[in-house]
């Protein structure tokens, strides 16, 4: 599962260097490296955060979708507590809520002393699979 | 101006594929490939319109930020319109309010036939830079 | 029209003091009085232009929704970029996208001198009527 | 502490008829009716939801505030799960990340039936108190 997972993450996950640690219904994990993913600061760049909860949510909502149904994101917000500034970050995906038309995911991202960098909430929509 | 802002982007620009193309305290303007920052269904990833977004959006914060301080992105929100599945898009991030603190912006995301993919608002802090 | 709009505009907005001034599929404006509507500061309660938003948009996805449809808010989210201390707010709520089955707002709320207080945007689930 | 809370919460949670239960630095807990706080359709309004999270948020701030400084509410956004229909809502509000600028907090407001209806992100700014 997670071998798949990883082999289909496709291009922007590979770049940013992704790892994915654990994926079920439940609960999406994942790591990824500040270095190669900074802004012009030195810093993780907070979009590189937000892209890593898109993708573990995503797979969240994927894994609580209907088989005739593919999940779409429709709307994210973040807020940035702190800048991680080497290392990895670790990403933690868990379900708010899980509808039949929405699926809502809550990502906390901590860095490697365990703090927090970032909250993300996603919802994504269950759309038929045209 | 656009050239210096072009090489110091940082490294997760570089990746994205960010062109620059204006650049002042009222108006940010940037290309992205579709190509190269895809999801596994095909399809442009959000988290790279997000962090496109948080890129102008900064620069944009930078641009009105005073010498003594810097512009650290706190809150981001996307609401992503439609896919893109080709081509670039082109993001256009123009000031919601400066204030003293904290300067708001709101970025358009739209695909090569000008049809709106993403709107994104981020907030940024302006610090002291230590 | 804006009479049968402001006649059953529900209880939460006939304690807000919400009167509303122009309503059409392209654009819904709305009036709310500062007192009444304070936190213990003594200064406009976030929460009563974010509900003022809510009232608007939803409105206006309404007005852009097929008569077999009701518009329901999934998503919303607000910048407050400054305090409001005395007389009305007025608040301008305009469509970014109008899609089959979301509509998504952006709501301007300013203080009687046109400054911006606050900006919302809302996402409505066009959903079937049971 | 509570009563003190109760007695001096302003003009807008009156009207919401917002009742405090449980005011700590990690935690506040209040009611909310819904009925007097629908919007047209009979359901729970949005907004309602909304600035009792704003309300909670910014006392749990208030309480992790240093005593020269005031808490503002900056940024807030929410996911409606579903619709509230008849008697009180309850809504919890916990602490994301205490800085020493910046209070994030998390509300999830539940129905009678312990089914969560809403889901609010908020972060406060502790500015001096001039």
């Amino acid at each position: 599962m997670i071998d798949e997972l990883q082999a289909g993450m496709g291009e922007l996950n590979e770049k940013l260097g992704v790892v994915f640690v654990e994926a079920t219904p439940e609960r999406v994990v994942a790591t990824m490296p500040v270095e190669g993913n900074r802004q012009p600061y030195g810093l993780l760049h907070g979009g590189a955060s937000v892209a890593l909860a898109e993708s573990l949510g995503s797979t969240l909502a994927a894994l609580n979708c209907p088989p005739d149904r593919i999940a779409v994101g429709i709307e994210i917000n973040a807020t940035h507590h702190r800048s991680a500034l080497s290392g990895l970050v670790t990403a933690v995906s868990t379900p708010l809520n899980v509808g039949r038309t929405l699926v809502t995911s809550e990502t906390v991202v901590r860095d490697d002393q365990d703090r927090r960098v970032c909250t993300v909430r996603l919802t994504c929509m269950l759309r038929e699979n045209r």
